[in-house]
Order: structure tokens, then C-alpha cells, then sequence
């Protein structure tokens, strides 16, 4: 059976694995440990445990459990305006499990069981570090949510991200990419939920050094304070010049354009659409787009894609 | 298998289970709904579940999984000092599967499945309702909480307690009672965790007309505020004062005094060693004292004497 490593956060690891989990393939998630914000910030403060909330959803996202009220429950948020401020169930039963076993990796094995997951989820790093980002003026800006949200005028580029303290990779991190087959990059944020896992230490050297297939996934759409106006090839260019070139197998690209109403939701966010301008033999270019409220990754259809590339 | 029914709430009915559970019974266990304090009452205050903490318990003692960590997560206490404010995970999951399922019903089955329970927990009511006691000096105490740890002065004894708005009995808790072999009372705080099952509507009457056992255990402690000074004798008086006259079949007393350090610090707080003087061929006086910090039942010794009386 091939070894399919997923690196990411947020909900791009969600849809890849939702997608090949009814494929043949052995699934691992690699998750960024850079998240801070909501419910996973709080508890990261208080109770100075790991970010729960990207290993929630990659959790949730391997479930095979029948018992379908268990991802409800990981995935039942109380309400913002309660005492429990917008918690998710979840990320308190990762931060409980957490406190119980005395280690984030413990946590992480107690719940895949009880959810009774297909594979393994993995925090890409175990030190306790924080995400920031170097502005095109300068400016340094601190912590995932102030990036993924801008605080700053979100026209100002993005220069670089480095996390604080330094971060060694999660040495089960480094093993799962050594024995890969196929290693997926993307969807996702770019600075926020990709690069985060690229800059820990250990990671790039390791994607280099792998016999594994190398694909990158370029996002549906851009996204204000990171990405504004990139084209597909300046997605590729960003992965490029953390991974080094020759590193990237093969990249698929979206090149359904949505329309309608949503478009302009979008638009007023000053979100738009990625252009296709790559053209050479290791690009899929294809229809990936999900039908509904958002202009994600439909599942399935990259799923299909993807697992075309993997065998 | 016969059939056992246990009626109370707090630490005593997850002693009863505890001790019972490794003898070949069909346990069920019939859980008071007046508890408002603590994690419980802050969590009905907000979302308006029905109270969780006592049902927890009570899940715990029935969990037959071999996922020792799932008790153990159930049990679980965020600080108080914390913006989680003392809440155990337990009483979140029940709340989130309240909130998930629709009614506290299917959250209780819901939890009971995920823990793997060896029995049945059934709260005595579904109405949303609270507990009030009458004093001796006319003044009326509202809320469990204000009676189980009193704001009045404790030596001012209770003259009867009810509940408002009056309380249907769960038609599940008058089946169980119908269909019990045995049912047990006791040991447990007599105004806090045994009458208010027995102030439900319905409750004494299904006891009245069950072909069941009835078995009451007098506690081993006296408490301020609820039983000072009391003899067995007056324990069961109390009983039979909301039961009526014959119910009780087989009450069980503890003998054994405790000694030492532990009886100052119980002293400190008013609690007195119960002193039997009871004398009836349906009194079963043994040692039921459990070693440890706290002068409780021991579960083993308790289901030992239990066990014959039911089989």
C-alpha cells in the first residue's frame, strides 16, 4: 500500500485527506503547529498545551469511527458568546488528553483511537514556537492570527516567515517523509498554514533527501495580506523558494472560474481567482472546484487527480 | 440475571455501582436531577441542559472500556482558576450531546456507548426543575447547592424539601423500578441525593407497587446541615416519612468506628460516626468502613453484604 504524507494546516489538509481516505493509500498528516488564534489560542495560553485545532481537523478527517456522533462532538463549538468563548470540543479534549498523558503525541494517539482514525496525524514540531512574518516595509508582525487576519494593511506583501523560538521538527515528522511514496503540499493558506510547517528545522532537508513524489496543490483563490494577485506560477515560485528548485514533482492547478453571486462575496474581500500561467509537462491543470457556499477544493475530484499522480 | 436498580446521586450511588458491577447483575442506576452547583450548575445556568455531574459519575462506575483513559477524560477538572472555570470534561461532553443529539436522553446513551457502560443510567426527570428545602423555622432554602452546603445555620434542621416546578418521573426510571429484582437507597446525602428522587412525581408510587427488594443503606457519617445528630434509627425514619410505612425491606447499617486523625478533621465539621440502634431482623449491621481519607462506604465490603441480600 503507498505511503501518502499530507503537510499542511487548516482546512486544506481536511480536503485532501477526506478525499483519499476511500482510496487504497496508508494517510499521514503532517499539521503546523503555528496556530494561535480562537478557541486553539486561548487554551495554547492558559494552559500552555500544543495547537489543538489543526490536529482536530485532520483527526476528524481520518475518522472511521461508526460512531458518527464522535466527530460531532470533536467538531461541536460552544458558543462565542458563552463562558466556554467559542471553544471547540475538540481542541478541550486534545488540551485534556494533553494534561492526562503528559504529552502532546499521547494526546494526539488517544484520540485517533477513540475516533478509531485511518492513519496518522502528526504535530509537525513538539517545541512550543510562534509564527511570524517580515513585511515587504519592514515591519515584523507576530503570531499566525495577526498574519492569517491582517492587523496591517493587508496590500503590504509578505517578505518572509520564521518562527520564534527556533523549531525542530517532530521526529515521527521526519520518519513519515523519509518512507513516503507521495508527499502533498496544499491547499491552503500559504504563509499560514504551508510554509509554517517548511520552516522548521529538519522539514526542507527532509523533502529534499525523500525518494517520495512531491505534489503542490496551487489555491483556488488568492487570499488578501498573502497573496494578493498571485498567479499560479508565483504560488509555485513562494514553495520554491523555501523547498529549492527541482524539489516539486508535479503541481495541479484549478482551472474551473467560479461565477455567480459567491464571485462577488469574494470579490469584496478582495479575494480572486488564480490564474493558470504554467505550462510544462508536470502540471494538471483540471476542473477542481466544489460546489457551494465557498470556492474551495471539491474532495473528491482532486482526490481522484491526486491519486492518479500517486500510483 | 437479576435485576438491580440503584436510586440516589453523588459519591454514594458510584460506590453501589462500583462494589456491583463485578457481580452478575443488570445494573441500573436511577440518578437525582437537583444538583445546580459547581461545574453542573454553571453549565445549566448557561445553556440550560439538564444537570450532568451525577449522571457522569454514574457512567464512570458503569464503564466497562478497556480505554482506561476514557474515564479518566471523563473525569477530568479544567482548574477553577481558569477561565474554565473548574468544569469537568465529563459534564462538557454531556452538555455538547445534549446540544448535539436534541435531549438529555440520547446524550446519556450516547456517553454510555462511547464509555462502553455495563448497565443503564436514567435521570430520574426530565423536567428542568429545582430543589427547595423547608427549615424548621419556617425560612424556605432555594437550590441543592444552598441546602448540601449551607448558607444558613446548619444546626437549624430541614423540615422537607420539594421541588419546583413539580417534577414528572422519566417514564424509563418507573419501567426500571417496575421490572427490578432488588432496588437500593443509599448511602448518599438524605436531602440532597436520596429525596430528591423520592420527591419526583411518580417515584413513591412505582416503589410502592414494585415486587422488587427494597434496600436501604444508612450512611456512616452524619452531615451538617442535613442529619445532625442522627441515629440509624432516624435515617430511616426520614426514609419511610416520604416512602410510608413497610416499603423498606432490608436496611443495612455500618458498625465499625472509625478512629484517628481523620475523625478530628470530620469532627472539625460537625460530622458525627452514625451509632446504630437498630434492632430487626431485617437490619444488617456490618463493617462497611473503607480505608482511605474520606469515612465512606467501601464499595467491596458493601456489594458483598448487598449481593446476598439479592440473590
Amino acid at each position: 500500500m503507498k505511503k501518502v504524507v499530507v503537510i499542511g494546516g487548516g482546512t486544506g489538509v481536511f480536503t485532501v485527506l477526506t478525499g483519499l481516505k476511500d482510496y487504497p493509500f496508508e494517510l499521514c498528516a503532517i499539521v503546523s503547529m503555528a496556530d494561535d488564534g480562537g478557541s486553539t489560542g486561548l487554551l495554547r495560553e492558559e494552559f500552555g498545551t500544543l495547537p489543538a485545532g489543526d490536529i482536530r481537523r485532520a483527526l476528524i478527517a481520518l475518522s472511521d469511527s461508526n460512531k458518527k456522533v464522535l466527530s460531532e462532538l470533536f467538531n461541536f463549538r460552544f458558543g462565542e458568546e458563552t463562558s466556554l468563548k467559542g471553544h471547540s470540543m475538540g481542541n478541550l479534549l486534545l488540551t485534556a488528553l494533553e494534561k492526562i498523558t503528559g504529552d502532546f503525541g499521547s494526546a494526539i494517539a488517544e484520540a485517533g483511537d477513540v475516533l478509531n482514525i485511518k492513519g496518522e496525524v502528526i504535530p509537525v514540531t513538539l517545541t512550543r514556537t510562534k509564527l511570524f512574518a517580515t513585511l515587504s516595509n519592514g515591519k515584523v508582525v507576530e503570531g499566525e492570527t495577526n498574519i492569517d487576519i491582517p492587523k496591517h494593511d493587508g496590500t503590504i506583501s509578505i517578505k518572509n516567515i520564521f518562527l520564534k523560538p527556533n523549531a525542530k521538527a517532530n521526529p515521527k515528522a521526519l520518519e513519515a517523509i523519509k518512507k513516503a511514496d507521495a508527499i502533498i503540499l496544499g491547499p491552503g493558506d500559504v504563509y499560514t498554514s504551508i510554509l509554517p510547517n517548511l520552516v522548521v528545522e529538519g522539514i526542507v532537508s527532509a523533502l529534499k533527501n525523500t525518494k517520495a513524489k512531491i505534489i503542490y496543490n496551487v489555491n483556488i483563490m488568492t487570499k488578501f495580506g498573502e497573496t494578493n494577485g498571485f498567479l499560479a506560477s508565483d504560488f509555485v515560485e513562494k514553495m520554491e523558494e523555501y523547498l529549492g528548485k527541482n524539489i516539486i514533482d508535479c503541481v495541479t492547478v484549478n482551472t474551473e472560474k467560479p461565477t455567480g453571486e459567491i464571485v462577488k462575496r469574494y470579490e469584496k474581500e478582495n479575494v480572486e481567482f488564480v490564474k493558470n500561467d504554467l505550462k510544462d509537462s508536470n502540471i494538471i491543470a483540471a476542473d477542481f472546484l466544489r460546489e457551494g457556499m465557498f470556492l474551495r477544493h471539491d474532495p473528491e475530484k482532486l482526490a481522484k487527480v491526486l491519486s492518479k499522480i500517486i500510483e
